[in-house]
């Protein structure tokens, strides 16, 4: 099976969407830039929400749900927001189809045209913050905390499943605060639970910083972001925190009576995932035999697959098989055992690995008769035989070391492809040849910054929020430079 | 609090209304007939969906995401389905805005006209049938039992939060099946689900049967649906379930090769429930001092109010409410503790009555000292003291309890407004005086079935599933009739 993937040293991209695709995570619709998420993916996608829900919730915040369609006014009230989001967009202009005259067919109905066109969310502050404009009068109703699972629609026109598609699913979370300290602790909060959910999920270490004027969001005063490394060098950025400043509810109007009674504009963030970082996933572990899902996201966990020949063989092994399943799935594991009689063995091997199931069972009658049986990992591709009575206690073990040991090896990867770099020629060279992350003076210019990237597509990924204090001279005007930001050419 | 709302005897709607808004579930938006569902409303339909969801996955079913936006042609393809659904809906037909010439705003950009137009899914069998189509060659790959969490819009004219909504929140399960038989049994299947979801976590009595042809799913064959009795004496529409016979896989050609080799058409079904139930809850089970919600889905289950004067008082509260709060939620029970000390005990006894939190505890200076702890339950408005060192085994007990007593209730309620009616005098005057049930014999014909609806208002909500064999003649036309039907007025 795996002979039908694209080798990621001839074509990483056709490697990617090769994998998508025969893996079962997700495939393009009938409807431009949309996808249809199949039942494999969607389920690693329902493990990230459970997961980040915990998260949320664990730290405060509560989930509410707004409206998919946005006034086209309302965009145009905050000036950064509506150049950022307001253009390529979905727009509903009327609200009913009649039958052709001819009879073939449906047309738009020209007498059900909309006063005033609607906007398919491509993000929320706007429809959000005309709703809290009711929900907050004084500083007893501060802060909000809300957090929205929904899908949005931005009009791409290059899409990549997963990465960048026309509709996707995300959760987004706009909080209102009292003062600019609290709305700047729950930006950093944010990010840090991001970042960690990266590593301790996902199994991806992540940069953490914030984004310079160019690349941070329309209508932030600051966005935090987390920038992962895929394996073909290039960078992804999984998650942004945004610091808003009071800029949505001046937009909105949004004031409340603070402690001595005096009428304040309310302090604003606003935070977001994708199932963007299905691709991530894809990207950072896979390789050529199929996906590598960490123990912690994988939807099937342990899959068990019996070696026989002829029914009573099976038979034996099943008794088997049905036990280890119910002990492993009574110690909080998520088991599967394939009994299908339509494919081989071999078959079953390869569909597990390109799924990326993190352990495989086998067993056959040999098993059967020295009580033993077979292990094998996907990350390492490793093989060994254990006592069959061993089985639960040795799994357990193994599950938190894959995800451990699937975290070391991307993080391995990436101090391998970090990159300090001090002058031009060696700059343009690393990124030509090397792609990963350069760390590098840069004079704290808009101007510098675009043409970096124009000579090298290279953009700043972050900046740093621990400053090293390390000060020096931009790679490329040679100005003076207060710290080293991040470079990489990115997705 | 309880004196804001309007009671229901004096205006049911305005009652409902006013409860929906005050409760904290959901209000209106800006955008004409689509709601927001608040923090506390949502909370309940997420432990809605939570249910629901192990009651899929836990009968073989699966999630998976398709798309939003479905191309017009689509719907043309089933001939019933597009009358039904195509007709009033959300339309895009650009995909770009512009700045005005006079920079006043924004507008849509002629140019971004799109070449065929999309329509915001109002349902999502044909953009889901031309996705089977790819997926299904074989008997081998039957049956898919999918399900979906989406949002839909259907335009609306006339809206009411919850119970009719241009947008709504709802599951819409999307089944292919090799034989008609498995497809009629996955029918049943998932209405007896749907049944056993309002009854056991609801606390809904529901009647169960199927719908008369011009009341059935546009594209369908059969349509079974749930039917809830409000205290208004209108029926609800609770969740339907069609049998979908070849119509979908002809309309997209979605055609598999048979163990014997054949080539035969698909069967299938579809499903669903919807932020409606939200409604349902609301108006089965409210009353004019609020919501009472079924333990089951209350999103707090147990609220603990400490009685207190001055700090010293309320720190020896405060020690042992976190002491019970601990236990109680070690024992799987959803507990708060309100100890804000900006509103007193009354207020907050009136703010969770409304909101319906099935249990309140009080705990002043006396019952430390005592040892007691007073328990108030909301269904009941009934109070008791307690030993404080029973509280958990009491509670859970209770919890059980007020379960079944909301149920029993409203089936008392329910059988108590079912009327056996034989003459049209009586249906008339029934319907128009009494409302409720009415279990009357029907003659079969779409003919009459609109006239008692031109005259009465009243519909056929269900025919029920098993036949009584009781023949008779017809409530309105004499005519002969094979068993009483169950006509209502309704939501």
């Amino acid at each position: 099976m795996a002979d039908f993937l694209t080798k990621r040293k001839d074509n990483y991209a056709q490697w990617y969407n090769d994998l998508v695709i025969k893996a079962d995570l997700a495939e393009n619709s009938a409807v431009r830039g949309c996808m249809v998420i199949k039942p494999y993916g969607y389920a690693i996608w329902e493990k990230i929400q459970a997961e980040l829900d915990k998260l949320f919730k664990s730290t405060g915040h509560v989930n509410a749900y707004f409206p998919l369609l946005i006034p086209k006014s309302f965009f145009a009230r905050e000036a950064d927001h509506v150049e950022g989001f307001a253009k390529e967009c979905a727009v509903v202009t009327h609200y009913r189809l009649r039958n052709k005259e001819n009879g073939k067919g449906l047309e738009v109905d020209p007498d059900a045209r909309l006063e005033e066109e609607l906007i398919i969310r491509p993000t929320s502050e706007t429809i959000i913050w005309n709703t809290y404009k009711n929900w907050i009068q004084s500083y007893r109703d501060l802060p909000l905390l809300i957090n929205q699972w929904s899908n949005v629609v931005r009009w791409e026109m290059r899409t990549r499943l997963f990465l960048r598609t026309a509709e996707f699913l995300w959760q987004e979370g706009h909080t209102a605060h009292a003062t600019k300290e609290e709305a700047l602790e729950e930006t950093r909060t944010i990010i840090d639970l991001y970042a960690h959910f990266a590593q301790e999920f996902m199994g991806i270490p992540v940069l953490k910083g914030y984004k310079s004027e160019s690349e941070k969001f329309a209508g932030a005063i600051d966005t935090y972001a987390i920038e992962a490394l895929m394996q073909d060098g290039k960078a992804l950025q999984a998650g942004t925190s945004h610091f808003l400043g009071q800029n949505f509810a001046k937009a909105f109007d949004v004031q409340f009576t603070d402690k001595s009674g005096k009428l304040e504009y309310v302090w604003s963030t606003s935070w977001g995932v994708s199932t963007r970082l299905m691709g991530a996933l894809v990207m950072a572990h896979g390789d050529d035999n199929g996906l590598i899902i960490p123990p912690n996201l994988a939807p099937i966990q342990v899959v068990i697959v019996p070696i026989y020949k002829g029914n009573s063989q099976l038979d034996a092994i099943s008794n088997t098989a049905v036990k280890i399943k119910s002990d492993l799935e009574k110690n909080g594991l998520r088991v599967k055992y394939d009994d299908r009689d339509t494919h081989k063995p071999g078959f079953k091997f390869a569909e597990y690995e390109l799924k990326g199931v993190p352990v495989r069972l086998a067993i056959g009658p040999r098993d059967i008769e020295n009580g033993t049986i077979e292990v094998a990992r996907r990350d390492t591709m490793s093989k060994e035989i254990i006592d069959i009575s061993n089985t639960t206690s040795h799994l357990n073990r193994l599950m938190s070391e894959i995800q451990k040991n699937i975290f070391a090896k991307s993080l391995q990867f990436r101090n391998k492809n970090t990159y300090k770099v001090d002058t031009w020629d060696e700059f343009r060279d690393s990124i030509q040849t090397r792609g990963g992350f350069i760390q590098a003076h840069w004079d704290g210019t808009a101007e510098t910054e675009e043409k970096i990237k124009n000579e090298t597509k290279a953009s700043i990924r972050i900046i740093p929020v621990e400053d090293t204090g390390e000060e020096g001279k931009c790679v490329y005007s040679g100005k003076p430079s207060k710290q080293r930001v991040i470079f990489a050419r990115a997705y």
